[in-house]
């Protein structure tokens, strides 16, 4: 059998990555896919710069529609990243009759109903394992390991740089920007790190994930998105002091008769869930169905071997599926059938969790009773209270209370009325409390 | 199209949650099959007794020969565990031409290789996810999500029963005897717990592992199997002050250039580690591949609802497989091709690991100068040595030893000789310890 040509865009280091790892692993590859996988043509801006992988096999161009153009080319693999050219490029590629792998999460979050409605029309396959989580294959799992399941919850460490950024806050009590500079520094953190710390690329991520899981439709624009930019490294000591971790997490929950909440925001994990315990760069993604109960897949997020490890695992699926008679193909995803859930998503008002809250009170009698009145008016009672020692000179302490569950609509109208007492000094921190089980 | 036709072995707890999974999730199923799953003959030893499911859809037999011969089934589900009965049962299915699932790990470690072969020879699948690490989809993850590593090793906690007790051990402070009576109790152990106690079944697990991660023929009587009836409460004390946790691994591991080492035994893995942080009977799989690095997959190692739901995404995926032309179909494991790897399995003997040995050693100067240079002539150098206060009214002392790595075969001749040491009392007791890094 003649082996799959394909073309790729992109040859930075994850599309080095993939050139290096189909030339290394070639044969078992080969008796993995049912057939050999070649690279015919590749596009790149500037194909005359020295490459961390060889070019000698395949036709070299600056002109990525010269790529997704090509009647030779079976599969399209797009690692160019953004959501213009790509679009553009990928769509192109699926109208011309190709299958499409891609790592590119914002282009499936924000362009993924597009991109799936051209592909089931033409009868390809898009394939997107790199985009989330890197290495660990959470959408093979979710979408096939777990394929009998109902899905009732996922929580996910999804976004690497964040999670470097909390974990060293941790271990070694430092401040958000100094850390922030040195991961800059290292290679962990962009210059613009917007994306990353403030939960834009985990809610690209939590999007795509809770597509597979739940059969809705992408919606990103819906995800309710809270980065880490407000976590105070006395947030981080006072969660370990009260047996908790400071995570970002992408949560998506089936509420029962209402709809599927989506948000991204730093969470309280107790610190003997696995979650709390995922460190650095590293990410996991626990998975929550009936009947398996929780699952937890952890790996490397990010970095060329990781995504040339998904992205070839991917062209590997889509070399199987192409050897499948098309009359009998089963769409790749969930959602490129027809069936997908109408099941809204709730605005973050609408969910019901435990939290954290942190406000500085006048260091006087009758304060604390103030504010648990006015948690207690609102139905909200409380699991733990810490009312520390005021430091030198202050005339304020930091009170922090844990609460039980209870909804968001309530903490709100509780916070608001918690902030106007006279006793206290301008904002409370709150921050979002789960407990996993 | 018409639905699959399924064929149940065995009515328990796993079977009734089988035939319960694919009513209660039906739709969805088929929308992820392509097809619909229907169970249409079942055969268990007591038709007439009350079941855990509804039995008005299917024929109900006490016969498994009627359901094997049944012409109307395409796919067998084997659920009736041991090796006697399974794989007459499994054989003569495959030879009649049906596809096989099962969640049987003794029989495809102990007599995968006859079975493939006839599956092979027959153009059918035979599916056992369920086999290993219950609802983990720990096969699938590293056939198809991990398809383009090489795998380097694995380790795994595979053996929900003695992860138990070693997890009560150390929260508890309670000894093996005292928490493996009361796991029995609780029904997590068997009335005869030796399977799961002496390794024999993590044995199994890591049987079938290592053959799809190596693409090695399945040789469960080469692996080297230690089980946890020797660790005292002592041990685990000891290990936590120097770091560690006490679990029993299945470990797999390409040793480049001399083979596949295979084992089961104690291990010492540093606290840090997320498999030192897997309590109670929960399983995790961690796979080492090139270029991925590091995965790991936790979850449920075993009940009804795990089980079931490894068992179900089997049939999802055979269903899919029947939807393939024959003459493109991949076959569905590694190692049912004919490009099985002739790597040979290493004695333990040839390992080279790290140790912690425990001793019991006379409270006199000079012990310690003559077990070290023992242990320096034998070219091992030691990381931490920690030497006790004798317990009351005793002249001997716990000394405590780890070592960096060496080969087995060292620390073999040097323990020999420590034990000869008139200042020595008893053996002395080695446990291995594995960094995962």
């Amino acid at each position: 059998m003649s082996s799959v040509k394909v073309g790729l865009l992109g040859l930075g280091t994850v599309g080095a990555g993939t050139v290096n790892l189909l030339a290394r692993n070639r044969d078992e590859i080969a008796r993995r896919a049912g057939r050999e996988i070649d690279i015919v043509h590749a596009a790149t801006r500037h194909p005359d710069r020295p490459r961390a992988c060889s070019t000698e096999h395949f036709r070299l161009t600056s002109d990525p529609f010269a790529v997704v153009d090509d009647p030779a080319v079976e599969i399209v693999v797009e690692l160019i990243g953004g959501e213009g050219l790509a679009r553009e490029l990928v769509l192109r590629a699926i109208d011309n009759g190709k299958h499409v792998v891609t790592a590119n999460k914002a282009l499936i979050a924000s362009h993924g109903n597009e991109i799936f409605e051209h592909a089931r029309r033409q009868g390809v396959t898009v394939a997107f394992e790199a985009a989330v989580a890197g290495g660990i294959p959470i959408i093979k799992a979710i979408r096939e390991g777990l394929s009998a399941n109902r899905i009732e919850w996922l929580a996910g460490i999804i976004n690497g740089t964040s999670n470097y950024i909390l974990s060293e806050m941790f271990y070694q009590q430092r401040d958000f920007a100094d850390v922030l500079a040195e991961a800059q520094g290292l290679g962990y953190a962009e210059a613009d790190p917007t994306f990353d710390v403030e939960g834009v690329d985990a809610a690209h991520k939590l999007t795509i994930l809770a597509s597979i899981a739940f059969g809705i439709p992408l919606q990103f624009d819906k995800v309710h998105v809270e980065g880490i930019t407000q976590i105070g490294s006395e947030d981080i000591a006072y969660a370990k002091e009260l047996g908790y971790r400071i995570k970002l997490l992408g949560i998506a929950r089936r509420v029962v008769g209402k709809g599927i909440s989506l948000r991204v925001h730093p969470t309280l994990v107790p610190q003997r869930r696995l979650l709390a315990n995922v460190d650095g760069v590293m990410n996991a993604v626990m998975v929550h169905g009936d009947p398996v109960g929780s699952t937890v897949y952890y790996g490397p997020g990010a970095g060329a071997g990781p995504t040339a490890s998904a992205v070839v695992a991917d062209l590997i699926d889509v070399t199987r599926e192409i050897n499948t008679d098309p009359k009998h193909r089963v769409p790749f995803l969930a959602f490129q059938s027809h069936a997908l859930s109408d099941e809204p998503v709730l605005g973050v008002e609408e969910i019901e969790t435990r939290y954290y809250l942190r406000m500085d009170a006048q260091d006087t009698p009758g304060v604390l009773a103030d504010v648990t009145r006015i948690l207690g008016d609102n139905g909200i009672s409380i699991e733990a209270i810490l009312q520390k020692q005021p430091p030198p000179g202050a005339d304020h302490v930091p009170v922090i209370i844990l609460t039980h569950e209870v909804s968001e609509r309530r903490m709100n109208a509780a916070m608001a009325q918690i902030e106007a007492l006279p006793t206290i000094q301008g904002r409370l921190t709150r921050i979002r409390v789960e407990h996993l089980d």
